[in-house]
């Protein structure tokens, strides 16, 4: 048994009483950083466990960056240890915050004092208490403050009868001034948490794919300047990011053909993810799509129509990239001194070398990958989407990422991540700003509601933005194969009302094309191997419906982020519902969508008034922003009728009637 | 921009591709203690996230204490990037793990080599890379592994037919080889994890709470020679804790008279809570209950008859302790120069003075109160019920516990606190082995299901070990105060058959006192302030149906922990139903408890099946441990008849039928 002596004493730290715990929002304790918006307000919580019946304070330190000065804001109570703070954020960039705690002896006593005051009880030793109090914070306060509690403590200490000093001693003046000086000799201190603020566009975005080499006039190789042309189409139908996949010179080396054959013509133009050849790698631009100022003036020519351009990078080589030559120690050697390929096998693809992320050479190889970003940076671009990321280790995502980002925090990062749930999310923890998701497989109603919910809601919505896409270069689902002109609009309407960001790989989305590569889930003649020319005016297109589709998201903020996502009940399976609403709950867009793209179905959707924000009984009106038809509507039972043959889908902005005190009704 | 060059090259531990995340269990990220008692099979499962379609490999070093060496246990793969590994918890002490994981390479050679070969592929070169793993390992191997993996070597180069070579790669002895001998040069390493593996009885325990001075012939002061005697019944009854209030001197000054008055009288005893006097501290005993050496012997007594000695420890003086004499910076000092006795404003308790936490003196003072329970372990006492822990600061528990524990993990601590739930979950994630718990007001089904579903889940559960209380001497619930015997047996059946731990405080429980002090929720004539007499042989005392109780929980091992309590619904919200069972199913109860006191209830349960592990028309039989009838029941729904005036609950054990291959029946 060890003498009293003998027990180590306690470390210095451990005086400090409060335990400040369970901190949100964070990711796994603080190791990845919390994604928000520029124009978010930030609400931290926290718990602060106080022994006894003691009263806590405390507050959030927070900085805009990683280094300078902290500011502070106070922590409300919120009930059962619950305490919280709101930071609005301004900046894009890191901000970093922690919590401190300490005891609040002057709330502590007062509260005392005011029990015993109130039971009448003699307080002449509490009261000398309370000065002690004050007198040691006009030792801590400075200036005015400082002047104020003095005069305090000497009000408090002269002569005076004990009822009038007491009342005194409850001043609120005084309690906000010694809540500005706390004793925080002993305060308990969190961890370092750090948010991500990202440009509004990380989070609300409507993306347009093509291919720029599809865009020149009668069959030729499209151009950069030909790309220009298309700018104005895609800029009417609303979109903010226009993507193209990699505009790197192509190799030649086991070139594809049309339709993925492993035999290329002289003239087929090979895969844009061939990346590499003699004109140059990743810095370098396909001669035939023109030069570096011409992919410029592409940008500057995008940036006049609002559209942010984002550009494919796949971290990949051809046989005939510089980087083969001159970094060998980047690729893997196989036993015959070649050079490995991709593979997944017993599939090969001989035409693309994958880098070894974890060989000898792996540090300057990463330096090089992360400078391929800053080039492109250097020349106009801020939104990256990013190949096949989880075929490259996390933590060369996390360490490149934040190279970028710690010197560009406006830069969007797309992962292009169709694997297993949680490598999707752990390259969310890594730093990509958005990813792809499971949406483009996802058709029933039950399928979606279960999804959505998991990736709108914390803990994934803290890391995990979703990117909806219907369909891409290298997937047209089978719904699609055989769907009708109202599965592409409900597929659209769907990924433009359930998530903030979306996108369509078109021309192929808005003309409808279904034919796949026999027994595959690739479109036939895919513009991948070669070029393709579309007849955009095709009078089917779906361009109407998706321009309407992209104003109602302008307009309305309530399509503008994913957290009030909220579905509500339909006695149809085949009618899906769902809202969501701005915080103030002044915009509301109810969307249902008919899911049979066949028959018509009818059903009684059962609002879930709390969650939106109505009382039952309340009458409202719901305005269709699609066929702009209104209804008036009272309690939460709505009737819903819709034909596919006209349009598989609603999306209301409901309306709530008010009444003004001259009880003149009508719609906020 | 940054040149390549300018960017800072990643850190070297980057290199390692494996990230390794989700520890389960864990408490906080690692920053509390899992509990677990001896015994258990630990399972540790984790996230092994690794980019691409390479193999991962990975295992749980582990040892008991905080120095050694590390035993290791392979991870094996559970699906979704889960991994999972059990450890048996043998010893008891802290046990520590880490995990850690790489990329298996080997592993992902053969999946390619084998898909190649199944598609008829030339794989000469990829012959040469498994060779060359091969070579590797053998150099890393050592001992006969390291020849056989040389022999492998040479057996593989040989000239060969390809075909009888690539057989030999493959061969199952090899990869088993492989498997023993990987490459963890670039392993991904999670931190260290504790678990806290307590002594059985930390987590199945039976106490009874008594007073010793109630103990004495003829109304006499009793002392630990008079307690002994009770011993044979309280053994008799089936408790294996019995739990002393506090042992120590009790002060004179402001001594507490009867029913809590302010005035004692010469003869009052005081309560034993005001600790400390001429005699000593909180390392003497009362000398009106005999010598050191008594409460030895009383000890040793309990001992024999399999009942460990749970002692008071509270933290808190006497104006008469030898500590405030002795060490007066261990208190709070008022300005007229008096110590602070303890408060809950305008309640004064002047006959008890705190200790001041985090004053001046702290470090000695924590240091002396934790060698407190050094000196009670000395006498031969390894469970402690701590008074009011939530009123002591957590960071003194944390601290304090540790020592304790770290030099003998066999102690046991109860965490007298009612209190906030937060503080409450915080004070067994400090260290205390159980917690009291809000069962004590807690009598409707949906209050009960809800609550008990909380506390016997995780992330609770892996700190939290409730144990259950029906009364003690300072509650005397109201729905006791007002309730039958029906009452009294169903508040008993409850505690003992919801959780594994649970106690009583006795006579008053088992002789059904229910007569308050006016207005209160306590006991009038309580034994906190007055020696009170029993007369244990009452005819209507509960005794036979707490002996019957504790049977059945020796009896069955469903009943001695937590985790598998699972709640059935019945048509009938007066009947609340639950089971628990073994891992294995070999143990099954099943208790209906009737919530109505006066009434005969009827209802029927929907047992869940999966739940319990049986099919659908499986049959079997219920055997009520309490009354002994038997019932042959088939399917999940089962009918019950509930007559508060007989016996207000059924604990049935079910036995399911089994068909032998002489097709016949029994039940296992």
């Amino acid at each position: 048994m060890p003498s009293t002596s003998a027990l180590p004493p306690p470390d210095p730290s451990a005086r400090a009483r409060v335990v400040v715990a369970n901190i949100s929002p964070s990711i796994d304790g603080g190791q990845s950083r919390v994604k928000r918006v520029r124009g978010d307000r930030l609400a931290v919580q926290v718990d602060l466990l106080l022994d006894g019946h003691d009263k806590v304070a405390g507050l959030v330190s927070y900085r805009q960056g990683t280094t300078g000065a902290f500011g502070e804001v106070a922590l409300v109570s919120l009930g059962q240890d619950r305490f919280g703070a709101e930071i609005a954020l301004t900046t894009v960039g890191v901000l970093q915050f922690t919590v401190a705690a300490w005891v609040d002896e002057f709330a502590t006593w007062a509260w005392g004092f005011d029990r015993k005051l109130d039971a009448g009880q003699e307080v002449t030793v509490e009261l000398l208490q309370g000065i002690a109090l004050v007198t040691a914070a006009a030792r801590r306060a400075s200036g005015t403050d400082g002047e104020a509690l003095g005069n305090y403590t000497r009000l408090l200490s002269v002569e005076a009868p004990l009822a009038d000093r007491a009342r005194i001693a409850r001043d609120p003046a005084l309690a906000l001034l010694m809540q500005r000086w706390p004793d925080r000799t002993a305060e308990s201190r969190s961890a370092i948490f750090e948010i991500e603020v990202d440009p509004p566009l990380a989070q609300f975005s409507s993306w347009y794919e093509f291919f720029p080499r599809s865009t020149g006039r009668d069959g030729r190789h499209g151009t950069f300047a030909d790309a220009e042309t298309r700018l104005p189409y895609v800029a009417d139908m609303g979109f903010d990011v226009v993507y193209l996949p990699p505009i790197h010179p192509i190799g030649a080396s086991h070139r594809k053909g049309p339709n993925n054959t492993l035999q290329a013509g002289p003239e087929d133009p090979g895969s844009p993810w061939a990346i590499g050849a003699a004109q140059g790698g990743h810095k370098a631009v396909n001669p035939a799509l023109g030069t570096l100022e011409d992919f410029r003036r592409f940008v500057a020519r995008a940036q006049e129509l609002g559209i942010a351009v984002a550009i494919d990078i796949a971290f990949q080589a051809s046989p005939d990239h510089p980087y083969v030559r001159e970094h060998p120690e980047w690729f893997v050697r196989r036993p015959d001194g070649s050079i490995q390929y991709a593979e997944n096998p017993p599939k090969k693809y001989q035409d693309v070398y994958p880098f070894d992320f974890a060989g000898e050479g792996w540090q300057s190889l990463w330096q090089e990958l992360a400078s391929v970003f800053f080039f492109w940076i250097e020349q106009g671009v801020r939104v990256f989407r990013v190949d096949n990321p989880h075929t490259k280790p996390l933590p060369f995502w996390r360490w490149c990422l934040r190279q970028v980002k710690d010197r560009h925090p406006d830069v969007i990062f797309l992962s292009e991540a169709f694997t297993r749930p949680k490598l999707m999310y752990g390259l969310a923890k890594a730093g990509f700003s958005q990813s792809y998701t499971y949406f483009t497989w996802r058709t029933s109603k039950r399928e979606l509601e279960a999804y959505l919910t998991e990736i709108t809601r914390p803990p994934i919505s803290d890391h995990f933005r979703p990117n909806l896409w219907p369909n891409t270069p290298d997937i047209l689902p089978e719904h699609l194969q055989i769907g009708t002109r109202a599965t592409f609009a409900a597929r659209l309407i769907l990924a433009g009302t359930l998530s903030s960001s979306y996108g369509i790989y078109g021309p192929p989305f808005e003309l409808m094309e279904q034919t796949p590569r026999p027994g595959s889930e690739e479109y036939i003649d895919n513009e991948k191997f070669q070029i393709r020319s579309w007849d955009l005016d095709r009078a089917n297109s779906l361009r109407p419906i998706i321009k309407r589709l992209n104003r109602i998201r302008r307009e309305n903020p309530a399509l503008q982020s994913n957290e009030s996502l909220v579905f509500h009940p339909v006695d149809n399976e085949l009618l899906i519902a769902y809202s969501k609403s701005t915080v103030d709950g002044s915009n509301l867009v109810l969307t249902v969508v008919n899911l049979d793209a066949h028959h018509r179905q009818t059903g009684y959707i059962d609002l879930d008034l709390a969650a939106v924000g109505m009382v039952a009984d309340e009458s409202f009106q719901a305005h269709d922003l699609i066929s702009d038809a209104r209804y008036l509507l009272r309690g939460g039972r709505i009737f819903v009728e819709l034909d596919p043959n006209v349009m598989p889908a609603h999306v209301f902005r409901l309306r709530r009637r008010a009444r003004t005190e001259h009880t003149f009704e009508y719609y906020l």
